[in-house]
């Protein structure tokens, strides 16, 4: 198991949290809560996977992301009480979690024959569309709509990552590196608060 | 015409009738009938198909699936003041859809040469996701999220369909029985109003 | 660039003049108009592509679409104080657009292999569902649902095509007398109010 595969498998997890946390703060049941761990955790890499006609999408072929999603019910089941206090934690490892699957989605889109600009917006689309599904499935705007500059930091993570790829054959470095730009902009938007308004000069 | 292929058309006909009662009971007009009518219907087995790479969907190479809808729609508009008396028919005959879907649902993900959990889960979402778009499309939180135990009889279906396709070749047993088990646990689950909370031990 | 691509890609820009729009009254922000820009414009061409199979879907092998939901974004931000005088070039457009993307669509869907039948439903599929996903994005019930005969105008037009197609080899022709009728229609039903209610009797 390489480092990258650990680490989606662990993107997965976070990811299923978080969905799962929604779904029981909704009242839900097992069967909601499976669901929208499931959604949030795999929704973006299967519309991606849909766009690009990579099918069976891909956690078809790989039980372990399965795995990941019972744990995390099992987890949450069990320890959610801890949960308060892990609250950092989770932010960190979502934004690890989003800014590899960023770089993943973007990397599968070109090894698709893509072009570049669209594996930009499928690194995004890999990273958000999961939680923006969760957010559809569970009658509410999405989240990204309105708060946070989540995608933005996709998009410059995605940016890096291929400005990187086109002068240098250090795959690692660039993906390191362009993790590292997604992690630093969220976390300072978060901090400070920035966002990015659209409002039209009317 | 099979009678197995009788029965599918027959779920999408009871399907369709639920749906297009829930976009009339919406004061939806004719347009919104259909599209509710279609989704509901078929939207559980058009994700499948999308997910495990069949296209052109399965219902887009047999117009007897649209037909059927249409015929849903005539029904439903000139018939349904008889409806009410008609409930537990309706909940008998949806039920035999869901599972059937499930067992159908499973076996074409099989054929398709994915694994055996994954045409468990594809037997489930083939079975329940048309609901889900439906409500989505209504603007409501999915009812399967909340109420009934209606996933995991098709759950406990598709696990009985699975077992018994490991240890004998009676095909058409198996799927007898695993409908069987659906359609029991349903029933009981209704009578006795059981649910399945997942609400973590805080 | 032939007149119909001109057509197709101005179409697509004033779909996404529309969904931007929406995600401004709803306060969204930049990603937010971004995302509710693309999927309004090409949300039906891209289910209506997923739907046949035909991926990667249409849009991502042609950067144009993109620049023209970036040129509609840099449009809105600076000029939409002009639109309220504009509101019925708006309409104009927009019906314009539905017309083609209805032909359009129909035509793909026929070059794929499918039946009429199918071709007519994706026809409208691509025409109106774009519209469907920003209002179930945006936490609405789809409009097409209760209002205007937009999609019924799409239908006329779709079996106009049909017909002209089978009787006729002048192509152009059947184009431009298939858009008619959607927009003839349109104008019509809008300017008499006329809706197609779906109330059983009962």
């Amino acid at each position: 198991m390489t480092f990258i595969y650990f680490l989606e498998l662990f993107g997965t997890f976070v990811f299923a949290i978080s969905g799962i946390l929604t779904a029981t703060s909704k009242k839900f049941d097992l069967v909601g809560a499976i669901i929208i761990g499931i959604v949030t955790s795999m929704g973006g890499g299967t519309l991606r996977d849909l766009l690009i006609g990579s099918t069976p999408v891909g956690w078809m072929l790989d039980l372990n992301y399965i795995y990941v999603v019972g744990a995390a019910l099992f987890i949450c089941f069990f320890f959610s009480k801890y949960f308060k206090h892990l609250r950092k934690s989770f932010f960190l490892f979502d934004t690890i979690g989003i800014a590899l699957f960023t770089v993943l989605g973007m990397q599968k889109t070109l090894d698709a024959g893509l072009s570049p600009t669209m594996a930009i917006m499928m690194g995004i689309v890999s990273a958000v569309f999961g939680g923006v599904i969760r957010d559809v499935l569970t009658n509410r705007i999405p989240l990204i709509f309105r708060k946070e500059i989540y995608a933005i930091a996709c998009l410059a993570g995605a940016l890096t990552y291929y400005l990187m790829m086109r002068f240098s054959q250090l795959d690692n470095i660039n993906l390191a590196v362009s993790m590292l730009v997604v992690i630093i902009i969220r976390v300072i938007s978060v901090k400070k608060s920035i966002t990015l308004p659209f409002q039209p000069k009317i």
